[in-house]
């Protein structure tokens, strides 16, 4: 079988581009490995929860293991091809940290940014704790910046599943006008949005969409 | 060298137990690999940055590679000595999975809480956003018990690095009573923290404290 990957068949516009199953997309074409997508509309019905507990998507399977979390899967894809992965075991280390450094120090950053102002919007809170929360991520934002340095990838010379996932989760601030003030990590992730995998990727995601008018 | 982790040399009563250092320590335990501890005063500073860009601990070196991120280093120490990752490439797979889930699924509702409760008690909305922040963890909980089941461990029979990420995670709860709604997970963190490896781990993490004064 060709890998498959589950996600949404369709999503309100505000989310386009945003479903995290833009990841192993992306991961598929940096690699050239040709899978398949299954679309859904439920993720929270019994049978989507036996592949993923939380009720979310994407979700992976390929002849061998059946599996979720997007760090996972693209660790997953990148293994099996040999690639985005740095061969000498030091360097294979820090992409792995790196991976480990946008879901943990990153992303609830960004995530708590659009839980106040989208998903809490509405909540008596979220006016005076939106400062708040854009103080704690710009501070993110910043450490991550100082560490990018001057170089080209995280790493260094090498994109890695490191930035496949750092970019990913940044990719999450389009639109907030944060990155503005933090112009190499702006050009980073311009840099790696601009890879032809990732707008083939993109492309795919936004396609599907396209092609479905809400139920 | 020894592999070495560096973590604080004091931290206030409140912290005592849930200081990150006890991930790595956790793990060295189990696979029976003696480490040194390098204790510091302040994770800000420009020295320490440049070994951990967010300020933070642990961070972690052996004779072959300096990293951060406590995930990254557990899934190190594991590899390193083979233990604590099936050998099957499925169970390998699975294994990271249920790190990954404890880094990116996990993780931020439980530090959201801790976020809320703690770091932010005086803040004004600190109150009434409690309820909601309770409501999203216990949610995660729930999920997470529904995918343990009746299974011992995560996986299965076998303890794995997920297990142990997921537990020092779940560890992060102590003292708030969450975990009494949600009996199969308390037992599976009770399971996971009655290890003699955990014991020892956790030992020698309050011995650091036991022996200092404030500065």
């Amino acid at each position: 079988m060709l890998p498959t990957i589950t996600t949404f068949g369709w999503v309100p516009e505000f989310a386009r581009g945003f479903v995290r199953d833009m990841r192993p997309r992306w991961a598929f074409e940096e690699v050239g490995q040709p899978y398949a997508v299954n679309l859904i509309s439920d993720s929270k019905c019994p049978e989507h929860r036996r592949l993923q507990p939380f009720g979310q998507v994407p979700t992976y399977q390929d002849d061998e293991v059946a599996i979720f979390e997007s760090g996972a899967i693209v660790l997953r894809i990148a293994e099996c091809a040999g690639k985005l992965i740095p061969e000498d075991p030091a360097g294979r280390v820090r992409a792995l940290q790196w991976v480990a450094a946008a879901l943990n120090s990153v992303e609830p950053y960004v995530m708590a940014l659009a839980t106040n102002d989208i998903f809490e919007a509405d909540r008596e809170w979220s006016k005076a704790r939106h400062v708040k929360v854009v103080s704690d991520l710009k501070t993110r934002l910043g450490d991550l910046e100082a560490a990018l340095g001057e170089k080209f990838w995280l790493d260094g010379d090498a994109f890695t599943v490191g930035d496949l996932m750092m970019i990913s989760v940044l990719g999450g601030l389009r639109g907030t006008g944060l990155l503005n003030d933090f112009p190499r990590l702006a050009a980073y992730v311009a840099r790696g949005q601009s890879r032809p995998a990732h707008r083939k990727a993109m492309n795919d995601h936004m396609a599907t969409f396209d092609a479905k008018a809400p139920a």
